[in-house]
């Protein structure tokens, strides 16, 4: 069956084309207004969750990324075959340290909430989102997580909560999970 | 600042150890309670997306993972990387279509989700969790999505909202959206 013929027959469930998916273009994308959310990125390794931060941070219509430390920056293939193109529409900027990119969020009037399993966490789903609130989520590096000075400089930490036998997620999914979280309360 | 110093000398923000995080047993994780969620790969082709659901599926303790189609399986140093033993914790199957997983779902009770954006889709944050009930979650291939004729089988499509410029969100990003917000109002 083509999927004319399905389109034609079918009242359920039937796929959006791409036009059909009202999303914006690069161009209205860099216009439009953003979620009050900026995601730090504490000296990730990998070029693939990088790629993935872009391409989560475009779909939630996120308002700034910071690389940071030896965290990759674009342009470079390896980004881009899992950004597919996100690191056109999602404003960035690099910082050499962590810590200079917290402190730019702070001076921006953002709260500092660092993603990391520690003792007086908040569990994600316990977390109160506030409407208009400025926030900046920091995620670590894949082995370490997020660096002691900057949990230190953290108003708040939030833990994902797991019943699993493993140490954590992967971080490309963690992303995914706290950003859903703070956006499905505030959607634009 | 050694980590021991840390720990003794400040009451905030002290990351947690590994034997702190509570985490189950290989063994335990095998007896524990799961949620009653089935996750089935329609034709994933990326060993990381693979590796990343038995990640996912081990930290929130999902009931089972059905792997259909060419979706490649363990053991594979490839799955291996990504999944860091969750292989061995997550019960799983193999499938040679999804047709087969989706009926051998059904056959157990679950109510069939497929995640796609399709017409006559329930937005995620719309989604009503019931508590007890069994459902089967459908991931589609990285290009195509979920199948037509596993659609077709669906009872219900869930859809991420997305507010960007980009198609799609990754499919572990996907999956660890949809996951999240199927356990966080019933947590084991």
């Amino acid at each position: 069956m083509t999927n004319f013929a399905i389109r034609e027959n079918r009242a359920m469930f039937v796929k959006k084309l791409m036009d059909e998916l009202n999303r914006l273009s690069n161009e209205d994308m860099q216009r439009a207004e953003k979620q009050p959310i900026i995601v730090i990125l504490d000296d990730i390794r990998s070029m693939h969750n990088v790629g993935s931060a872009f391409r989560t941070c475009d779909a939630f219509r996120i308002g700034a990324l910071y690389l940071c430390g030896y965290t990759p920056q674009p342009p470079h293939r390896d980004i881009h075959k899992t950004a597919l193109g996100a690191t056109e529409t999602v404003p960035w900027q690099y910082f050499k340290t962590t810590m200079q990119a917290v402190q730019a969020a702070k001076d921006e009037g953002c709260k500092i909430i660092a993603i990391e399993q520690v003792y007086d966490s908040t569990m994600l789903d316990n977390y109160k989102v506030t409407l208009g609130e400025k926030i900046a989520l920091v995620f670590g590096n894949e082995v370490g997580g997020v660096s002691e000075e900057v949990i230190q400089m953290a108003d708040e930490c939030i833990e994902i909560p797991q019943w699993g036998s493993k140490h954590s997620l992967n971080i490309s999914v963690s992303m995914g999970v706290v950003l859903w979280e703070m956006v499905r309360g505030r959607q634009l």
